[in-house]
């Protein structure tokens, strides 16, 4: 008998729209809803200075692969938390700004959550609040902070969608102090929402000149295109220096336990390019070219619904930043363009837009177009 | 007030050794306990393989280094499962040996260990068997098995090490059976015991033979020399293909939540050499190399030993395999060694030999005779 017999097969979480689409064998199909950024010509983004990078690694005689520390690479935690906040800003200068090196954002989340249950046991109570779940960005508006309970965690993904006012972070950050709220950020691809690094993670300072404490996962293998590899750090603000190095030497040994050592070949073209002025130019103008050819493209969508006569307004695609966005369809209309165009794009209707070119962006409007009309014909 | 107020400074695990050997500035100061094998020049030994390859791979216009799957990559861990089973073993015909591509044998252990709190919930008592603890790899000669309760975990590690003959090794198996005990197996350096890859992996087929279900980290790290990328799987046999599939649909589900894709740079360069014959014949070349070195060096701080009256049998240190032995010096001697002669070993002895080159083999083997001569007087 097997020590195995009582363990059922695990219900599989995602991929099954790609499996279905690669099951596929329609000429004409296509997938909008890859993770990582395309080119035009269909081929996942790489950041050119990346790949100069690795061929001057793997010829660097001087490099010997050994062992990490188990905090990770020193020069590439700096760098981050450098790129995060600022070189010269206030939370680096004062010693209370560090970081553990991670395996991604995964791991960043994993070693987070871990500390939190042993540290914060008054309030084991979590929110995750991400604007991928929320058709226009606009999270906080619909909230009702006065529901949170005192000293919850609030988990807080891709704040950069987010459009709020001054007023309303102000709000929200007196909300958030006075519930003693935790913040846990999740930083996973700076510069690739608004083309703008700083842009990207300004509201860190709002919270940190608050006086906040929070966590905060940055993860580096999107804006690099370093996806097959988890490069990123959890970085900590802490109030003092001697706080956070209390704070860093536990996340170490969970840090020991998950992976012992965090794998480095990302790590080190991510600090080489990061420490080099002029490739790290290279990369922001990279960065600031994927972003301009997301706008195009939203705008050339945008036009072209315009231009077929697609009943409504079309302008939330203009509006939304970044290179995954919301089509602004509904279930049905989502249901049309899978099963009769064999267009794959996720149930919520959010897609990447870097794959949609010049070769695919003829039938894709069209399709949208008749899916609408479709479903408008469909409920008379 | 801080949210960090509580937490405590953790205490360091390890690394004391090495922090206090960096901080000594006497001149022939020297360690001996570095995790990696080193060269005849001091360096960390990386099969020569391994340069070539990193090389080819930065090179390669065809590589787009996108996302894995949650299961890793799967031609390494195909190539891994080869290697530690054999091409043409019954568990690789019969389709009943998979793996989990993971981030080295810490996250190997960490993914298997949460699967079996889980699904072992009937025992959760483990044993951690290693050689390592043990002056002569002996360990299980004086285990007392009857004392390990029904359906507990082994987990073995460094097995290649112990020197059980056949009969002994079926009678370990006879009694884990009767017990119901599930082995959990840790090869970290497939290679590196013997120099002959199959040999230090034999004990896997005794198991397999007898009908063992179990799981195996298997880390490629050392024995390639890449050690700052843990390159590893987790290797779980079953009694059949269903069996294995319900398992491995599990781990991925935990692979997810700890790392979501395993570092890749590592697994791709080993992969390319294992499924390249001439490759693979030059790096099982270079761990023989390895190995063989490691066994003159030890028959020569032997010699000299003999040489220079050291009281004591040293035959000890030839019988020993691998490159980490035992010296089997007393704590007072090796205290010897660290305060007066800045030679840093650990306290148990273990040393790692290739750390012993010409240029240090007579200070550090006159050092020993000189500790051994002054604990001998300090007896009288």
């Amino acid at each position: 008998m097997s020590v195995f017999t009582d363990v059922p097969l695990a219900q599989k979480l995602e991929g099954s729209l790609l499996k279905t689409y690669k099951q596929d064998d329609h000429p004409n199909k296509m997938f909008l809803a890859y993770k990582v950024c395309m080119t035009s010509q269909g081929q996942p983004w790489v950041s050119s200075v990346v790949r100069k990078t690795r061929t001057q690694i793997a010829q660097d005689p001087s490099l010997n692969f050994e062992y990490m520390p188990v905090m990770g690479m020193k020069s590439f935690i700096q760098a981050s938390l450098n790129l995060l906040f600022g070189k010269n800003s206030q939370v680096i200068m004062e010693n209370r700004a560090g970081g553990v090196h991670t395996v991604g954002d995964s791991g960043a989340f994993q070693l987070g959550a871990q500390f939190l249950k042993t540290w914060r046991r008054d309030s084991q109570i979590v929110y995750i609040i991400s604007s991928q779940k929320e058709p226009h960005g606009l999270v906080f508006q619909d909230m009702g902070f006065t529901r949170a309970p005192h000293g919850c965690i609030f988990v807080i993904g891709n704040i950069g969608n987010c459009k709020l006012t001054q007023g309303q972070w102000t709000q929200l950050m007196v909300l958030m102090k006075s519930k003693q709220i935790f913040p846990f950020f999740d930083i996973p691809y700076q510069g690739l929402a608004t083309g703008d690094l700083e842009e990207d993670s300004r509201f860190l300072q709002y919270f940190v000149s608050q006086g906040f404490e929070f966590f905060c996962s940055q993860s580096l293998s999107k804006n690099f295109g370093i996806y097959d590899e988890g490069a990123g750090i959890l970085a900590v603000v802490a109030l003092n220096n001697q706080l956070l190095l209390r704070v860093l030497s536990q996340l170490m040994n969970w840090a020991r336990a998950l992976w012992l050592n965090p794998p480095t070949a990302g790590a080190r073209i991510i600090t080489s390019v990061l420490c080099n002025p002029a490739m790290q130019g290279e990369w922001k103008q990279s960065l600031e070219g994927v972003v301009e050819n997301v706008m195009m493209t939203k705008e050339k969508v945008k036009e072209k619904l315009r231009l077929l006569g697609t009943p409504g307004s079309w302008d939330h695609i203009t509006e939304q930043k970044g290179s995954h966005s919301y089509l602004g369809l509904n279930s049905q209309q989502v249901e049309y363009l899978v099963k009769k165009k064999h267009i794959y794009i996720p149930k919520n209707g959010r897609i990447n837009f870097t794959c949609i070119n010049s070769y695919n962006i003829d039938y894709i409007t069209e399709s949208i177009t008749e899916a609408v009309l479709f479903t408008k014909d469909s409920e008379k």
